[in-house]
């Protein structure tokens, strides 16, 4: 909490975020009831103005049509009535997760008799700045909600008329359900002059979370003195040991590349150990060609792709580095696991990698040497996801160090207090 | 591990960030019974050439009595062959810690037969800024050993002989135990772009902690792009309930205000029930006498002064957001319990926060609503400290809400990945 003075004149984005840190001091001590009551409210609210919400979307779509957007992003824009039932269905799973606040994380009695307990308690105030889903704004709203923040959300102008339709449905059921409706803002204005105002209200806005691309990302990791979460950037690795079965480290490449492209725990690069590449690469190749894969290859695949009916081109140094997010791959072949490991540790950025092994003491070595959010043994890096990894919901993946690391679910939504209980203890 | 593009030519700064994360690659696997040799063979090291350590700190002390600083900053500045051997008992101390490495936070079977583990890994690179006090030198290396992190150590420039010889002799000590010795750093340099540039030494370093003033506080966490932990700052409150035990109110204030009055859980602000004044007041004031307190008063508490020896100053606004670490309190009267939580909310730094009172309802609803780093009841602000709590060494407090809150112990230096085994899972 660190101190903020309030100008005389406060701008929009401010206004908002002062509301936001008076609402999050009325949702840190609500019990799990009462937030799972107002969650509840929203999903039927969302329901009984499905309509209301599919007509402002509708203005957007035809904004972005118009615009000439690509029809991916179009579609990913669309509400219809039906996904609109699936934002409201995953509000209602929201409220049946379990409250993190108040958990007791550490709990003992000291040698002097004083109880210690550390317990979690929300954050305060989250900021979310994401790109043009609006699924989102009611995704994020519902986790704050639940643990006991108050959120601003910075949508895409794209999506503007769809989340403010959004966020008015929110706010509305919140009051009639007794919670603040502060706790829930569309932050105002379309300009990126909103994003920065966001990014200097420290003492205001506790944490800010940027979703969508890496540009968007790393200006706010370089510009905010709010404290960031850095989510997303995912060039994922899949290394295929010595010892690795075949067939297993097929299925394992293919879906962790196939399975879906657009996503940051899809895999990006290949790397092969030389003892395999013989009797792995073939195989690898063809049910690449057959996924649709184009294979960015460094020399040693490219000779063995002669033979094979892969689509190939001449990989350069750009390759290593570069997160496709499309049916193209990078691929090499490395003379050991510490190879594997030092190439990772230069291109990778440290979001999900996965090796492919029979040898125990392989698996164990990549493991302890990897340093990403994830490392996978034998199981394709789609499986770095909050709802794959049980958490009901997953609001980012932070492929950071600080607080969070991988999937966050609702306990990364949180900080904690110590409550130390004595009897007029004094040293 | 965000990438990062190395110039043909570094500067020093960044020469030593690099070696750093080299080195953390080197100390992450590195099992428990060999960093605690290390530690081991780091005492020694200490205790063998006090001598040549004493001789480099009397060449700072000297030229800080030369600069006429003040008798107490050189007390801290200043070595003697005992106190040398007290940071080597405390490099022992740190040994016989648990490691935090290795530990499983989480660990789950998921349902598709997935075996899922949290655990914990060394953050990599840690900073640490500090100021004149060069046992912090030993003391932050010793604790970014045991949790596997490389550190780089940027104290004062009164205390650059004192830091220089220490770390010689703990390298020369991790070298001899196989270890890299630029796990542990002094940065180059004694100007304040040396600073500068660890605070954009982005993907190379992973944490900065800055220790000391305000005012440095304030610049790391407004400039760095290296995630920052905020510590230190503390405008503790003692809150005496319309509901207290006017001996134990006495006691837990004057420890609170007059045991050590420089360090950050001291308090600062005494805020009293208006039921409880006419009783607590006198007693408070004539004690806060007897300890040489000057009380800053309000206008009712100025009014109770009259009868009693206090010396009492009016405060002004200023008063209220003050971090004395003098023998002065602020003191106001409120009206009820949510007024002083309405009082610490607004000028707190979210450091620690203690109400008196023997009501159980009053207890909870103080320690509910006040959002600081620690709330006391019925115990000193004092307490909080990780020795206190337990931990058995602290690197700092963190006044922020990210990754770490309050006292930091070794769990604190470190992050976490997760560790998904399969037999060939794919999605």
């Amino acid at each position: 909490m660190t101190q903020h003075r309030v100008p005389a004149e406060l701008s929009p984005v401010l206004t908002a975020a002062t509301r936001a840190h008076e609402a999050a001091a009325g949702l840190a001590p609500l019990p799990r009831a009462a937030k799972d009551a107002a969650l509840l409210a929203v999903a039927d609210a969302l329901l009984a103005r499905t309509q209301e919400i599919v007509e402002a979307n509708a203005r957007d779509v035809e904004r972005a049509r118009t615009a000439g957007t690509a029809e991916s992003v179009v579609d990913r824009l669309t509400l219809t009535p039906e996904r609109v039932r699936a934002i409201a269905s995953d509000v209602r799973d929201v409220a049946a997760l379990p409250d993190p606040v108040g958990e007791v994380v550490r709990g003992s009695t000291l040698p002097n008799g004083i109880d210690l307990r550390q317990v979690r308690v929300p954050l305060g105030v989250v900021g979310i700045i994401y790109e043009a889903r609006p699924n989102v704004t009611v995704d994020a709203a519902a986790l704050c909600l639940k643990s006991g923040n108050a959120v601003l959300l910075r949508g895409s102008s794209s999506a503007y008329a769809s989340n403010t339709a959004l966020v008015g449905v929110v706010r509305d059921a919140l009051e009639e359900a007794g919670l603040p409706a502060d706790a829930v803002q569309l932050v105002p204005g379309e300009s990126r002059d909103s994003v920065r105002e966001l990014m200097r209200a420290r003492g205001l806005v506790d944490v800010l979370i940027p979703r969508g691309g890496a540009s968007l990302i790393r200006t706010v990791v370089e510009e905010s003195t709010v404290p960031v979460i850095e989510t997303g950037t995912g060039n994922c690795h899949v290394y295929v040991d010595a010892a690795a079965d075949i067939d297993t480290a097929v299925d394992v490449l293919i879906n962790s590349k196939a399975h879906r492209v657009s996503v940051c725990n899809a895999a990006e690069t290949l790397l092969v150990h030389r003892d395999i590449a013989d009797a792995f690469l073939p195989r690898a190749l063809d049910a690449l060609a057959d996924a649709g894969v184009t294979v960015h290859a460094d020399a040693t695949v490219l000779a063995h792709a002669e033979s094979s009916k892969a689509t190939v081109v001449p990989a350069d140094e750009s390759d290593w580095e570069t997160e496709y997010l499309s049916y193209d791959i990078a691929a090499a072949v490395v003379d050991s696991l510490d190879d594997a490991v030092a190439h990772i540790r230069r291109w990778s950025s440290g979001h999900t990698e996965a090796i492919v092994t029979t040898s125990q003491g392989a698996a164990r070595r990549f493991t302890q040497l990897v340093d990403s959010t994830t490392v996978t043994v034998n199981a394709s890096t789609r499986f770095t996801d909050g709802g794959q990894f049980g958490f009901g919901a997953e609001i980012g993946i932070s492929t950071q160090k600080l607080h969070a690391r991988g999937p966050m679910g609702l306990p990364e939504l949180t900080s904690t207090k110590y409550i130390v209980t004595g009897d007029g203890h004094i040293r």
